[in-house]
């Protein structure tokens, strides 16, 4: 997952950039980068591995000048091996384009192939971002004009849906003219713009989520649609319209369940919202699956399973209490000389109070469970705590197959649930019972929000998605994940890309 | 308010005492330091401003070598003027000793005149750990001994406690023989020590917090008694002594409305506990003196609102809901040549999501309300966010008066209480009605927890100081914090301090 | 001026390329950069502002993979006002190049509307090596094949010879093809290539020195000739081709007055014995004009000045001796607030031993004077140390003329000698009597080791340029290599460029 | 070797000490530091490892306030392993010290051993400076007094002579007070002092050499004598005094022959002028016996053997040509993952031009000959460069004996010429004849300079100590040293001392 942020002011962005990759650090916590277009038409580029606050120091921000820029935060995808490779991307030719990227391709290869040999494009990097950036660099050069008119603009998005396969929300400059926002024609990562009065007149954000809006004062104009773009000139003109042949919303319904901060509008449904429906719905099921049961206390494991877990109390008319404590401050283990990597524990995140386990029986509550080793310890813990039984409950249905749109998540054979029983993972668990919430349950609980959504991206639970994935791509990308998790220490360095001088 | 934690171990304590900075790390994000004692004898340290991730890196780590050694993380406290005296501090005459402190001393500018005229020794820095640490190289100087016997440790600390007043909560470490915790001799600071066992024999842990202990999986022992010291010798031996001539328990109740860390147990009180406690008689107050309130929601001030709103509306029997999103992620905000520095808001801080405002009474839940500007923007935010009435809720009591213990308050002056009413101060936040906790309320709560507890420091509530405080001091930390304010910047670099080649 | 190398190698060329740029980094220290190339095509880049050893980690080495690569020192140039643009530089369309140069482009601007208006290119820095990199890859896209010929890069090389005004020594790399080095069609600036045996096979160099080739075991093949290109493809094989229509060998004379090492050859001329000429040519002039002459020793200026000064002593007979002794440790000048800057002295880099001047006439040795500051307090410090009288000899003719071909020279109001007579530059620097080489000695001390260069560019002494150069852009040379004096300090941070994360 | 500096001026010192270290860096690259006291006594210290333009940055810069300081410059000693221990060192009992010391104790561990066991004082650090500056704290602590009066100061310094044995001239500031520079009873180590006059009345520096009093515009006042003390109060009052019972002047020659610039006057010998006649002595011992030479040209090693060259061609009416080129610029050779460490050869600083040497008879001049490692790879390039026969003269007799007085040289079987007679070494390092000076024509060089030196250290050449040395010592110092050599690399990071946050 990523996070994108781009704007269009009348005074330097730099800070507002800043401010919004904060907001969007969520989505992305290795690698930030910021360019600007300074009223020269000059590009600045910062970029580094590391948090937002680490990445960016003042001798940066001094350099980051120009009334207009987009910033990225990084998460490793699916398609990205490499660590190192922060975003923007930028080439050169034609106009200077810098691009900024969530989601992941699927036909990343084909595409890369296909780039050198029609338009001898080198890609240098790992990334789909730098291939999608050549993409769209290569349609733009096909428009054969100076100007960079909408009508370009639009045609060259087109054309990236023509060849593009998978999931992309984007944000692109050009430089000296404006920046480009589109999201893929499933609209399956979200996209939305904002507007801000300012004496000099109006300024433009296109972001992830709305809460970048918000927190910088931006009124959300909307979602884009699906193959919709958003086209701000430098001079603070804006041009909408939708490129995409076909197009259909399908969402990521993960965002609701874990990914998007609470306080952001997805698609017209407000996340926080969407999770308290998703905690009534469960709590209901349990009342219908087991009426008779026996809980004391409910404790979520924080912070993303509070606002479900809160909804659950209301409804099962059970005791709500915060048991676990989370760690803020999280440092390193160090591997010295002669020793061997101690495994990491959940304990090192969370921290049990032992009154609020004692001879209770506790329902605990989280957002998913993904590949059950924390779920599995966060049950002993509780145990241990003293807890009489130990049930635990999950927003989200069993996740049983890879994401293929972004979402970092492990292997299919990681994966707890991956062929396995509802049964069989609550064994694996360790729990005394199970509740998982169904998925026309969850789908419901988001939908409530806007009934105009009807369809989402429920792969993970499902296997089915909702665009063309080949069987090829599927067993390279087990391969690969399966590949990387024994790698990551030795490729640390190996891919510092051609613009990263760290 | 500082973290101090040492270890006597049986292999290298430098990760066991680096996760135990990251736990304490709420205590204090200033600057962090850690010293170890090889099995040579040799000291090896490293500190730094920061946060214990950024201050620690592998090199540093490889350097802190040896199976004994003591931490320390900072926050300015009123004695220390400047941000860059990170601790532990060391002196070589006696011994070899280091030090880390969190507390005050309010007899600072007399013993610092006594250690030069008497002793001799300089202070090079304004932090009163330096001069609590040569007060006890002194008195060990006048044990004249070799061997450093626990007689001659327990002699040192008696004479600490006749010659230094205020709060103190100490770590020591004299190199190649042992670490030393103690407490000053009314408790008001927390200190503990627990045992783990290896199967190399036991390891002891002293420090600020238990659930330090715990997240180490080592066992609590117990609180340090006020005036106790504990010595725990390199091969560990375990000697404790009550060294001060009169000594009574009045430990900080600060400490459990918002410093400590919610799963800490102090003085056999469980932090969390009292918290909710704090919330059940406050919500009794509101339904003895409002029975006919017209509250719709409570909404707590995360995080450590939290605790005391969920008991709040159990007590009420209102919905408790999460209205405040927390960022995460903190970064800067850059001067650019030519700019004026922008007001930092609590928006960077908080997010609030509209829907549970809108149209809607809420009770907002915070800790206690100390300069009041966050109070009033955060009543600001929840109107704007469509809230028809906002209430305010304090677990504290109003806080009227400087702390001399160790607690980084402003001047009285910039107390939003000093000098005003409860309305006035309802007023003065803007809010429309303003709910303080009342003193016995609060002593209540906490004491419930252990009823052995007759004391408590609540000096910010009433003025009244557990330790002689001369006017004169007090008057001249009210200056001395009034300038700091004025001078904060450019006091950043003014004072890194002999030990530190930051 | 800069240096440039390019190595095509059978192992990894990291450390070569390392050790290659330590050994020209007298052509340049303010920034240094290698790209590499690995066995899959991917570059590897490091660059940044500062020596060799400061800009190149352990880190960074480990990620400069491949067999196959350039580096490049830079040296301000006319050009180039930014001290931030580091190169090699790269562009990703065609095939992966990257381009590090030496000289400088008369028709640069002209060059960047052309490649903006035709080819849609941006350029994003003002250095013309960007320029220059874009002309090439421009002229590789006309050639419109993907298997990189010897064919197509010889024609692209023509291409560039065809549109580029000025001195250029160029070394470029194509991913995963080869490495091209070329010099422009007068030979302005030098290029050398070599050939080293090793038990994979042979290793080739393309490098600004011999020198760099010696010390790396290289074997000097030849100086490519004016407009002629070679051609290393990754497995070895070498091509060469004079690619310019008309060329004429007039390389820069100041190489050998002061640029170059003594060590090297260029053009076949040994540039210590060229220097040991100049001295012998000098001497004789001084017998000529002033037979009479009172000269009891002669001083060079450490270090360029000593080879110039040891022959004229020879063809005097008048001993030689070391009196200045130059501080090899350079440091800054910290400004601290409050305090204005202090003029930077010559004082700070010599110091002359007084034994050697006391009572004595001296005559001072350099190998030119540009500005005639720091010769005039050399005078001064000779005059302090007790010379009796000070005369001065500079081994090249008065400098008179702006350099357009990539020497960093003031403009021309800046030149001493630019509109004085030689009496009144004596007067200038405060000289007893002064004495330029003669511009025919000079060459013919240099054209002795190679009677085949009929012609140099020797325009700082005669104003008589060897390519075309437009008024035009010698007024805008000069108006802004004032403007640049001034705005040096501020400019610092202003033009990091897009590669450029420092 | 170290330098070492002291000044007591009018304004800031910070950037005095810094250019002085600049001059003095010659005697130290390996680390670097400063410590000043400001009008308030407080005292601010910057160190690391690392060149001084290195090691401060502005920030260090800013935070160095006040009229009065010291600096040092680090070379690794016999006596300190480590080479992470900068100087100055601190102790804050009494009155706060710091302390940098250039030269070696010979009874480092006795007092050591005895500063514990009397004292109880801890010495962190192999690094016999802490002993040195702990002594001296003692001392004062003996004198009993407040004021820190000269006569204390000079009590002290004669305590100090009293114990401690060996080479030392020290330089030490006592906070609020002043500094103190001080030569050991034998003067074997070089100390200066000086004065300049300004507007706000007279400073004083001291210093390892006068050259950096030249530099910065101080006039000498004279060397220190044997034993003797200097105590330059803040209020810029002058006290000296002869401090030890028994003192001989007995400077260390290797200081004329190598280490010492040679625009240094020590003792009141030029050392340029001492190393101009080595040059005189040595060309008439080879017109004495050998009398019919065929030597063709004389090139000396750069760059100390120039001045010792240029005499000897003087006298034997050869021709001096310059003939090996210096690499200015330095790097490093990085180990990669799976490479072996390459033998790091004289080639990467020497090159040499060819035509020199080819078919000439050349004596290549240096000014000493230790391993002979270096010697015979010089031997060898003038041999491949084409010379016909090579010989080799060495301005000192041969070095057989190790150093004890803080110059760091290999164990006596690393030497070349410890156990070999001239022609075995004149073989070893492959020369055609080899010629050493004489013992006594290097002292004569020396003292002709100055008449009332009566003795010199010339223990590398004699295995005479001027002071006491154990057999133990020497035993353990050739243990020492044999293993330093071997551990070099793993001890990097092992000591950084407790003043080292590096």
């Amino acid at each position: 997952m990523c996070g994108i942020v781009g704007i269009v002011g009348r005074s330097p962005v730099n800070q507002a950039l800043y401010d919004a990759l904060l907001v969007l650090q969520h989505r992305g916590q290795d690698a930030a980068g910021i360019v600007t277009c300074d009223l020269e038409g000059h590009l600045h580029l910062r970029k580094d591995n590391g948090l937002v606050r680490d990445v960016f120091h003042e001798q940066h921000m001094r350099n980051l000048t120009g009334p207009m820029g987009i910033g990225h935060v990084r998460y490793p995808t699916a398609g990205s091996a490499s660590s190192a490779e922060a975003q923007p991307f930028y080439v050169n030719s034609p106009y200077g384009i810098t691009l900024g990227h969530n989601g992941n391709l699927t036909n990343a290869s084909d595409l890369k192939r296909e780039l050198f040999l029609e338009d001898r494009r080198h890609i240098n990097t790992e990334s789909d971002s730098e291939i999608l950036l050549n993409v769209l660099a290569q349609e733009l050069i096909r428009q054969d004009g100076l100007a960079v008119t909408q009508e370009e603009i639009f045609n060259a998005v087109s054309g990236v849906h023509r060849r593009c396969q998978g999931a992309y929300a984007v944000v692109a400059m050009v430089a000296g003219r404006g920046v480009v926002g589109f999201r893929d024609p499933h609209g399956i990562r979200p996209v939305v713009f904002g507007r801000r009065e300012t004496p000099e007149g109006p300024e433009y954000m296109v972001a992830s989520e709305s809460v970048a809006l918000d927190t910088l004062g931006f009124e959300l104009v909307r979602d884009l649609d699906p193959g919709e773009a958003v086209y701000i000139e430098m001079d603070g003109t804006v041009h909408t319209r939708h490129c995409a042949e076909q197009a259909t919303l399908s969402p990521c319904i993960f965002e609701y369940v874990y990914f998007a901060r609470p306080d952001s509008v997805i698609d017209d449904v407000v996340v926080h919202r969407a999770r308290m429906r998703m905690g009534t719905r469960l709590g209901k099921k349990i009342l219908r699956e087991w009426p008779d049961h026996d809980i004391d206390v409910i404790i979520p494991i924080p912070d993303t399973g509070r606002t479900v877990a809160i909804e659950m109390a209301h409804e099962l008319n059970v005791k709500y209490r915060e048991g676990f404590i989370k760690n803020r401050y999280i440092g390193r283990t160090f591997i010295m000389p002669g020793q061997t990597q101690r495994r990491k524990s959940v304990r090192q995140k969370l921290n049990a109070i032992g009154l609020e386990f004692k001879g209770k029986n506790v329902l605990l509550v989280d957002d998913s469970i993904v590949r059950g080793t924390t779920s599995r310890e966060i049950v002993m813990m509780a145990r241990e705590s003293g807890a009489r039984k130990v049930y635990f409950a999950s927003a989200a249905p069993p996740v049983r197959y890879p994401n293929v749109y972004g979402i970092d998540m492990p292997a299919a054979q990681e994966l707890i649930a991956h062929g396995r029983s509802e049964g069989e993972v609550c064994q694996a668990v360790a729990a005394d019972r199970l509740i998982y919430q169904d998925l026309e349950d969850l789908v419901g609980a988001v939908r409530k929000g806007n009934p105009r959504l009807e369809d989402f991206d429920c792969s993970v639970f499902t296997g089915e998605y909702v665009t063309q994935v080949s069987r090829d791509y599927l067993a390279h990308l087990e391969e690969r994940r399966n590949d990387l998790a024994k790698k990551k220490k030795e490729r640390e360095y190996a891919n510092l890309d051609l613009y990263n001088n760290a």
